[in-house]
């Protein structure tokens, strides 16, 4: 049988963290290994370490590069960075040398998938103020990859099963996200969602953009953004031939997606739409970043500093992360 | 046994909705008549052909004045303003006729209640198109009552279980609500919410105020409102002796109140509140009028147009709103 299963290139997160740990776990799944051929991109005795730490007895093989793979089920590959000292490694304390060696493995997990050798980066969490501590000021993670992969313009789409919303700003004062709430923002993040919605299987993405304003402004009685801006974008994303609807009312939109009649949602600002994921599901779902180059998906949690080296945290996020990013790069071999 | 159960005003709201058909079904609930004596206020014809749509045999009695009531279990008890004339109403139609019964039913209610005949008042829902063709023009069924009330600084508080939530601003544009996010008012909602949750019977009730901006600002970055205005409430409801925690980020703080850390949370603006409780608990809450001199409870839902006439309306919300109201009256007879 011709092999199908996309590499993923699996980068390691803050190794101060529970992220190691949570990698291993959500590895040794059969599900998961049905659906993709993981490359971790770390430090290989960190990743060993923590398979101590969670009780698995699953080798963890170093590897110099990528091409050195063998792909097998069996075994975690670790593309070796060698660049976590671990005599000196605390969890859960913020370090310059945890903040360092996570930004090496987003660099190298996107240059790598830039360059093709895997189909897509799934991520876990890093410190931003270890990352600032190594000297790399980047507001997160989205920020990094948005500049290494030279792209303006991105958006951040969570996903928890079937509810999936994308936002028009992310990391913003409330002020300065009423300001982007503009037709060509609003109609790039429908177009970059409905993209990103195929590559999740459906064929033609039943899309919803919300209203700014409490009730989408009641015809205008409180607030005007509706109509200067979120309507012309509707109907130009209509034009284009997207299956779109809206401005409907904020604090209805998410309970229709829930009852199942749309597939996304595109909300004005970070809270609109984060508030509603995180209160159904919350840090199990799956953060994946649109407009870049190529796929990422990540966990939708931090580091989970309060966990680390007990074994104990969680990977839900991370498994829907993998199978998520394996269903986004197709069932093409890369 | 002394009658300990409170007697509560039910207005009958528009009734070219399915209202009269949801009180039916909710006042006919042994386990609602348990907690209070209901009185309807409104039409007696309206609300008999509301019992034949629903098939229920319950008699409706109609009544000159609160002090002809029995208050018996085995019938429905309407102060009749003989508002309706049933031949001219049509089901799921805007109406100049509708809405001034609805208006008077409201009016009425509000006087007894100040008046002491009745211990609280329990709405089912206006339509405000309605309301207005008939002359009345106020934004909603809030601004009503606090105008009929002679106050200001109202508040609303939706309830779903134990997920509570009262709102800084409600019907404003979300420009307009960032700039009521001031320490004043923040602290006036606080108290407000302390006191009605108490009434719920929370001796010392946990209090999470929401920030603003996403991450609550993440220490300046984006938005200085928390430190500004929110932080210096939090500070100030404290000294107040209150049990209240904040600046909390607003993406995690209802899932935390959903687990069971706090009794209510304050938003900063109507959707902050609203997508949360629409998207865990659709049109099943109560809508509770803080800052009045009198206990008003209401359904979560509008006039179900859709369904009037059909006997099919969930009463949902409005047992939950009876039972609310009857709680937060206490179990003194008035």
């Amino acid at each position: 049988m011709k092999e199908t299963r996309p590499i993923l290139g699996v980068t390691m997160g803050d190794p101060s963290g529970a992220g190691p740990e949570i990698l291993v776990k959500a590895l040794c799944l059969p599900d998961v290994r049905a659906l993709c051929r993981p490359i971790v991109i770390g430090d290989a005795a960190t990743i060993r370490q923590a398979a101590q730490i969670v009780g698995s007895a699953i080798p963890v093989q170093p590897l110099a590069r990528v091409s050195e793979a063998t792909l097998a089920d069996g075994v975690i590959e670790v593309l070796d960075l060698h660049n976590v000292d671990l005599s000196r490694l605390v969890y859960g304390r913020v370090d310059a040398m945890a903040g360092q060696a996570a930004y090496e493995c987003v660099i190298q997990a996107v240059d790598l998938a830039l360059a093709g050798e895997i189909a897509a980066v799934v991520t876990l969490a890093l410190n931003k103020e270890a990352l600032n501590l190594a000297g790399h000021h980047f507001a997160g993670h989205t920020e990094l990859l948005a500049h290494r992969c030279g792209v303006k313009g991105v958006t951040m789409l969570l996903v928890a099963g079937n509810f999936r919303v994308s936002h028009v700003s992310t990391h913003v004062s409330l002020q300065e996200a009423i300001h982007r709430v503009r037709k060509e923002r609003i109609l790039e993040v429908a177009r970059l969602t409905n993209q990103a919605v195929q590559r999740m299987g459906i064929a033609t993405p039943r899309l919803a953009i919300a209203g700014l304003n409490p009730h989408s402004g009641e015809g205008g009685l409180f607030g005007d953004e509706e109509e200067l801006h979120i309507r012309p974008a509707v109907e130009a994303a209509q034009a284009e031939g997207m299956n779109v609807v809206g401005p409907i009312p904020p604090d209805t939109i998410f309970f229709r997606m829930k009852v199942g009649q749309y597939d996304a949602v595109i909300a004005m600002y970070h809270d609109q739409g984060h508030i509603p994921v995180k209160v159904l599901a919350f840090e199990e779902g799956v953060n994946v970043t649109l407009g870049l180059p190529i796929i990422r998906t990540s966990v939708d949690h931090g580091t989970v500093f309060g966990k680390a080296g007990k074994g104990t945290a969680s990977p839900t996020s991370m498994i829907a992360a993998l199978k998520l990013a394996a269903q986004m790069a197709g069932t093409t071999a890369h």
